[in-house]
């Protein structure tokens, strides 16, 4: 991550301040404001601005005329009752505001949540920074055999070494070129300089972007379902854990909440059913006479061999 | 506008409490904070929580890292910027909360506006409070003979008497009957009591219901620009003037921005655009030659004889 | 379900047109277009109009330039893998338009679904017809003793005769003053007559309203996932169920993969996944032991334990 | 535009294709239908399926159980009444949804538009194809130098020439390394091949993608008011003018409604209202006393000296 000196002053600025609110606060959350948590090798995930906590689900459900219980334990009850019942309004009546930067191809995954408020930097009217995501070593991975969408192992070697270099050199050509077709500031006093909003087509999907993302708690749980999930590409996922941490100082019983009934759930289908019922019979069922696909059985069997907690 | 003692206890416990925040603060919203402010004879609508401030826009708009512009005027002139050319993203980045409590079928015509985030008091759930909207009689308007949506004159002696007493009288007796089908606390011990979610149904559309409703600042003011205006149903704009009101304390730039730019402007048609061209050249336009209809006709002039400011 | 002899004509007229079109068309659902199918008293659903079908939600999903597959069994298997992994977009792809007569406090329930386009019957600009809601005896149920929000027995003797006389009563009586404040056609000269938009308050919940109501398959699935639900209030279910047959008609592949994966499936929370492994080794769980409440327990028994394909 | 034989026969075949349907038809759009209309180099416009017409607006907006009024007149007034009045719920009643091929950079922009159905070719799960867009030369516009947003002239001579060259090869140069990381059927089969969920990120936003959107037709003159406007970027503009003659042939009087209120009209600010009513009484008003911005001065210059029907 990197941050320009009058960036990181910014932010020091902001965590300086200290007002007065009635509103309610959350002083774990408080903490993390507008502090830049590092993702990906340029990245970052920011808490900009939030409304409500805890109570204030408990409050919209009774639509109540102050706090929402006045016992703690009532809240969690309720708040797992809401979760569980999939009652999500109550949950939409918090929101949180996040400042991201990310790659341009991940952009493009995160925006077909259609749920949330952005705005993105604009590369019409601003110029592009010459930042680009390289994957690390680590990430490099080879595509699945068994699965279109999926990875498989880590490229190694020369390979490896090739695809990082292409990579490198391609982003920086791109970028160069894009400054050049630009003549900003008038470099070479003989050019114009292409529009800004043409020279952009230039770069490659790695270059970096960044936005204001503003969602309610409800959407972002949903959000965190599909992209915290072990099938979302790496990128992306990433950042959800990233913002499940700032979710967990933030609403600690809807948290706990979600990790219960939706992170640590799993669905069984009808035909999963039917095999659960007879193997709770004491039946030896198998892929073969389970009804199953293939890959039905193995993320049915996952889900019952999991350590819990996991 | 009826509180118990326990609510308005509520409300003031929750005014009393301050907190340190980092987050971006209002002091004159904060002064209104919670508190009732009455509508019709029973309603009212509080402001119960809030997220940005006229920075905010600015921020969004640039995606700073820090906040707006140093200057207030530059503030001034970008929003105005972007409430000019519809540039709504940045007015999406606030966030109001709002407790409301309106008559049945108000709440019919306002929960239309589907991108809130809404939760209702339950009569599936609870009993309902014995409170009906009767109009004030200088509200008692006749049915409009010129226009099928619209309102005429106000009822006079007798018929006004006979109205207000129909009102009352028939809300009166179906929530004394709703209340005797609920048979709550086993009056009559005899009886099982009617479920809650089908009782309901006998009350009559005037009764008071109450919900939080939650929007972004953007939707807030397209909300406001219909239901403020004159051709909106009296019993609903009271609720929206009351709105605005807590939007001028909390983001004063974007609301002159508002005023300007729709609440005080008019759209000119395309042919009412050729009439204003022809009367600048000084010819003398009526009704008949104008291409225009009578209603069209009478809506520009409206907007052109106005009194600036009005 | 009464519907006037001039009803009946455009109906049967809609019924009779045929046009050639290149769009995709399904002859089981064009077999029930435009007819009234009856729910509860005096409701009904209607299927006004739809585009797509089956395949074109695997077209979507492969951005094809054709049709979707060659063979349906290819077409049937790429549809549950959308259903199973929550791959949702392309079953937005098809789109259906409901004319549904309803009891308003039905309405108020249903139109909390904000994803749907919605035109309503204005009694701002209508007079309202003179009928309601009057449950059936065998849905008069009593309130629930052990939930809040459900029922328990039916009412029985004179309970139930004197509810249903009250429902009738006060329904006819707040329907006749509405009438009369309205004075439309001027039946008592002397009198102005109430504005609509006011005299509509006088009428009670269980007055029909009518709509029209557009969506797409994926949150009309979404839609009846919540209310074909038996937790769901039995006024809504039994409109949820009408239409599930129109979708059955319509989308076939699509509604047995949803019977499949969300209908007949059954979440387990990671507690209850616990309880599974437990089981599945043998241990004899019972609930005091589980870590789940009574009622997650009780809720888990039922999936377990129920006839495959009820 | 290039489609591959196998793409064309699969548009000729659908083409072919004849129904019988109880639904509304439009003869003209059904003409239109399926076949793809050049945009840019190589993108498209297809209309892929529709519901509804002009009857149904009228439909919707009076609730009717047969079709609109009797009269095409009294729909054309009706329509024109609704757009007007911004009672925008009856044009939501009809749906449309294209097959569009277009650029990366371009579909960034258009996927802002939240409220429409969108499937996106997958570069997860497919490979991309080798087509990029390079601007003709007379659209290579130099930055504005007034307008930080906006295009100033076209770029000529050697500078035109040297940017068309760095497009074109760093456009191939990625696509070239992409494939070669990619390693599809094994070309050196000593390397496995770097997964298609990364390999993307080194493409150029100029390359096309392609996607299915389906959008109601009140969102879709939303989209298209902002996007046909001479504002919106020219590789915008292109698609929506296609779209507009898709619009024109499916729902005409909705069309003509739009073009006289919302394409051909222009909002005069509180402001500008002030300035107007000083003309009409005869003053000479000039930009230095009018209370209006110079921006705001020459757009409403521009409004009032338009030639009617431009």
């Amino acid at each position: 991550m990197t941050l320009s000196i009058e960036q990181q002053a910014d932010i020091e600025a902001a965590r300086a301040q200290s007002t007065a609110t009635r509103r309610a606060t959350v002083p774990a959350l408080e903490n993390m404001l507008y502090e830049a948590v590092p993702v990906l090798d340029h990245g970052f995930v920011r808490v900009i601005d939030y409304m409500g906590d805890d109570a204030a689900i408990v409050q919209a459900a009774r639509v109540s005329y102050g706090k929402g219980t006045r016992h703690v334990t009532e809240d969690a009850g309720l708040i797992r009752y809401l979760m569980r019942h999939r009652h999500s309004t109550p949950f939409e009546m918090c929101e949180i505001k996040y400042h991201i930067k990310l790659p341009i191809f991940v952009a493009r995954q995160w925006i077909r949540h259609r749920t949330a408020n952005v705005n993105e930097y604009s590369a019409r009217y601003s110029v592009m920074d010459r930042e680009f995501y390289i994957p690390a070593p680590e990430h490099l991975a080879a595509q699945s055999v068994s699965n279109r969408q999926g990875r498989g192992d880590v490229l190694q070697g020369e390979e490896a070494a090739t695809v990082l270099r292409l990579l490198r050199e391609d982003a920086e050509t791109c970028h160069t070129h894009y400054l050049a077709m630009l003549n900003e500031n008038g470099t070479d006093p003989e050019r114009q300089g292409l529009a800004r909003e043409l020279a952009r087509m230039n770069l490659t999907l790695n270059t970096y972007t960044q936005w204001y993302w503003k969602t309610d708690l409800h959407n972002l749980l949903h959000f965190l379902s599909l992209r915290a999930d072990p099938h979302a590409q790496y990128e992306i996922r990433v950042y959800a854990d990233a913002m499940i941490r700032s979710v967990e100082a933030w609403v600690p019983l809807a948290m706990a909440a979600f990790r219960e009934y939706r992170l640590g759930a799993f669905t069984f289908s009808a035909a999963m059913l039917a095999v659960l019922r007879r193997r709770l019979n004491g039946e030896a069922v198998r892929q073969e006479n389970s009804g199953l696909s293939r890959r039905e059985w193995l993320d049915m069997e996952a889900a019952l061999s999991a350590q819990e907690g996991a």
